[in-house]
Order: structure tokens, then sequence, then C-alpha cells
């Protein structure tokens, strides 16, 4: 029998590596994709010497053309989809709104085009989408919040190719699974600001630490690994829809900045000045303060164990 | 004192050419933009003669660099942009995804990029979105109606087209109006049913009539000179948030595809035979059945004066 086909797309980035961890020594053939723009090598490297891991250097916000990748695929049926690939770093797309545009957006419409051929019904996408859509709101937010209104290109690529992978997954007939995250953290970080802020202190000849905005901005964060298996908890058991939204993540009122600021500058015995802004936003269209109400994932038995705290603390320790 | 700019892309069509009507005696300077793929240009000959109409032929799927366009905005202050450019057939998009993409998502994306420059705190932007960003209901569409799982590619990209509306707002400050239209008709119909229908009737050497779906689709229609006045009042008085999200159109039930068929065969005499399909669609990723609640307009004190059937009959009087 056939085995069944995995791609990972932004398979040298964070999450996907908690992925991959999980995914190896099944009996499944795993297609990884990745252009190091964002993802690491070594992230990867240490599943390169597995037979069923697969790995294609390709730059997804172009039509997808790669010769290899197009042969290697030839008859194979994809069982999931895991579509990682996207810009991280929701500050870079302020001022440029081509950033989100060519690697979210793009990235999502050209992996529908490419591999939807190779879709059954019984196939899922699974795409991390992000509480960015929401834009800020009141209270909690809710899977039935609304309406959407996004703030950063960020958070409106992640909704334009939610949107996307909507239609196709209809006219198609494959399962989608939005899942919409909360910051993540965990080892392998690529971006957030964790990765900013223990940069900036290990920088030589570093005068003060500049955090962005008033150090007040609270906002939860999940493990990646704990990400990881809330998704696939999620796909294996809850598909009641052609179409699924959920939002994944701590529910708790999060950790402010300033918080994490004291922890890092702790570990790296950081002695020097730490400057705030006067801001309440780190950036333009960042949302300060957010919350998930996870009634809908107790009602599915799932249960986060790392609180946003011991999330944060577990990642710092690991740096 | 500088004359208010105003610019209305996709100028050329039938909600465009109702609008043109209304500001075309204004103290005003009118921008209109149009590639006359769908657009028609009897629909804009009229207002070509008015001095205070300016009209660039322009296809906004590409980066906006026509130089004529770029002098002429020099020092210019917009006070609304009224986006209508987009692909306005949906059974077009079902096995192009790009055609949508294109036509929908990239001249949003192009015209914002290109105008957001020339916008201010009091500019406004209007965006006429669909129903189609819901996909299939259960009971009645609200404004509250959630998730939003579109069907067609048509759908998805304009709710793409919603998201980066909202950021680039968020962004730039601007405010913008997302206007969730129904089917509409009118003078000048440049797509739909009516217009399908007509045009096969009128064919020579017709043999029998090809009824799309077995003509049980039931949908709320509007009149388009209707749909301007809804728009046009909402966006002088109700501003409450920086993104405004609309559902406007008929609450009634709607009108049955077959009782158009009834209606276009009387008005032409047609003996043939009509055919239907067995299906319960028109095409794939149509929404056969769907109702707005309006009590959002109600509130707010605007009322349709035509239902679904009227706007039906004064539009195929009116062909």
């Amino acid at each position: 029998m056939d085995k069944n086909t995995i791609i990972i797309t932004g398979s040298a980035g964070m999450l996907s590596s908690e992925l991959i961890k999980k995914l190896i020594n099944k009996n499944l053939i795993i297609v990884g994709i990745d252009n190091f723009r964002l993802g690491s090598k070594k992230n990867i490297k240490k599943f390169l010497k597995f037979k069923n891991f697969h790995f294609f250097k390709i730059d997804l916000n172009k039509k997808i053309s790669n010769k290899k990748l197009i042969n290697f695929m030839k008859n194979k049926k994809i069982s999931d989809i895991w579509h990682f690939a996207a810009n991280s770093d929701i500050k870079k797309g302020v001022n440029n709104p081509d950033v989100d545009y060519e690697d979210t957006f793009l990235t999502t419409y050209n992996v529908l085009k490419f591999f939807s051929k190779f879709l059954t019904k019984k196939s899922k996408f699974i795409f991390t989408s992000s509480s960015a859509i929401y834009g800020e709101i009141k209270g909690k937010i809710t899977d039935q919040t609304f309406p959407l209104r996004p703030q950063s290109n960020y958070g409106s690529m992640k909704l334009a190719s939610e949107s996307i992978i909507s239609s196709f997954s209809y006219l198609n007939g494959f399962k989608s699974f939005i899942f919409r995250l909360p910051n993540v953290v965990g080892k392998n970080l690529t971006h957030g600001v964790i990765y900013d802020l223990s940069n900036k202190i290990r920088k030589k000849n570093v005068k003060f630490l500049q955090v962005l905005g008033n150090g007040n901005q609270r906002k939860p964060y999940s493990h990646a690994s704990e990400i990881i298996n809330c998704m696939t908890y999620i796909k294996s058991k809850y598909h009641l829809n052609l179409v699924n939204h959920y939002n994944i993540g701590n529910n708790d009122k999060g950790v402010k900045v300033k918080y994490i600021v004291k922890l890092l500058k702790k570990k790296y015995s950081f002695k020097k000045k730490i400057v705030f802004q006067k801001s309440k936003f780190g950036w333009k269209g960042d949302i300060p303060k957010y919350q998930y109400n996870s009634k809908k994932l107790q009602k599915i038995g799932f249960k986060f164990l790392m609180n946003s705290e011991q999330a944060i603390k577990k990642t710092i320790n690991e740096l």
C-alpha cells in the first residue's frame, strides 16, 4: 500500500520542527518546503537523514514550477497539508504591505493552486492563522467574535488566506482547519518579543535595551509543542464542517512585556538601562491586549498544560 | 477653495453609473477609472461631456503607473474612493481562481497602494462586498453571522479585499465602509441571471432556453438606484468605527429563478422549451438560498422602497 504523503510548508520554522519531530518515525512520506528566509537550516538538519523526509527549497510566493517537486508528486495522493509558510514578523509589514501580501497570502494561494490536484475528499488542509485577524476587541475573543477588523497587514493577509482556503475547500471538496493562534514561543524561535530582545541584549557593545511600547502590552503565549499537540488532536477528532475554525492557545490573561524583560535581564545578568517607549502599542497595527475565551476547546477536551508564564519561562530557559 | 476629489473605480458599471448620475452636478472633481472588460463604454458616454468628470482607462489588476493619472493627482486630496472595480461574474471564477484573485483582490490592493497617500483622516473608502462572503448559513444573515465560510472564489476574494481595506484603514487612518450587497439589478446590467437569460433568449436560432440549476434558487434582489441611495445615506451618517460593516439590501425572501424565467418568457413572447438542470445550485460555489435580517438598517432609518419582485420587474421592463 502507498504511504500517506504529508506536505509541510515553512518546514524550517519553529512550529514545523515540533511537528516533524512528532511525525518522522511514522510510516509516512513527509515533504518539507522552505526558502530559509525566516526558517533556519539547523531546524531541519536533523530530519534530513531520515529516508521518508524529502526536502525542497522553494519560494512559495512565486508560482510553483520546481521540476523535482513536480516529478516527485507524480501519482501521489496527499493526506495532509500543514501550511506554515508565512511572514511571521508583524512589524515588517507595517511600512511595506508587500511583505504579508507575498509571504502570507501568495504562499497560501500558490500552495492551494499547486497541491489541490493531489487532494481527495479525505485530505485535510491545516492553516496557522492568528488572533490578529480580529483586530482590537472588547472582552475575550471567542469563535463568535465579529466583525473581523484586522489592524495589521499581517492580520489582513492571514484573513485573506483563510478566505481562499475556504473557497478552495468547497470547490475541491477537501477539509480544512483554520487555527487562530496566539503568540507562540518555544525552541527554535525565529521572531517575536523574546527573540528580538534577547538578540539586542547579546549584541556587542550594547548601551541600553530599547523595548517597543511602554511594556504594559499583555498577551497570551503558548508553547509550540502544545500548539502542535492541540492541532493534531483537533484535526483527528473534530471536523464537523468542511471548513473548521478554532481559536487555540492559553485563555489566561497573558504576560506583560515588562515581565519578559525582567526574566531576560536576570538570565543574561544585563545591568544596563532599559528604555521603554511612551506608546501603549509596540508598533502600528499592534494589538496590545487580548484574551481568548476557550470554552470551545474545553468542550472538546483539550487543555494547555503550560500557562503563558510557564511557556515564557521554559522558552527563556532553553535560549 | 479646492474642490473635493472623488475616485470611482469600475466607473463604467451598473452601480457606478447610478452613482455618477447622483454626483455629476455637484461641485466635485470626479475621477472615473475602468478597463471596459466588464463595464461598458455607453454607461459613461453621457458623463464625458461634463468638465468635472475625468476618465482614465486603466487595468487596476496591475500596479498603477499611468502617467496621466499620476500627474492629475498631484496635490490632490481625495474625499471619497468608491471602489467598484471587481469581477462580477461568480461562475467565471469557479474553474479559474485567477479571475477573482486578479480582478477583485488585486484591484483592491493596487487601489489602496496607489491612492492611500492622497487620503486624509476625513477620507472615506467605500467598498461593495457581497453576501457571498458568508457562504451557506442557517437562518437569516445578520452582521453578527459567523464564521465566514465563502464557497466561491468570488466570495473569498471579496472577503480578502475587506481584510486588506481594514488594515490599510487602521495603518493610514482613513475611514472605510464595507457594504455587503445582495444580487443587484437595474439599468445597464453587465452580468447576472437576467442578463444571461435575456441574452440567451435573444440569440438568433435559439432552440431552447437552458437555465442553470433547477430554478428553485431563491435570492433577494435590490435595485441599483436604491443600493446607491442606501450607501450614500449610511456613508454620510453612520460611521461610528474606523471600519464599518453593513449588510444592505432587501430583507424579503427573494425571488425564484423560475419567476424570473416566467417574466422573461412573457416579455419576449418566448415560446420554445425551457430546460432546467437537476442541481439545486446554479454552479459550483453558488449559494442557492439566503435572506438578510435587516434590523440594523431599520435601526438607522433606511428602508428599501422596492422589494425583490418589484426590483426584478422594473429591471425587466427597462431591458
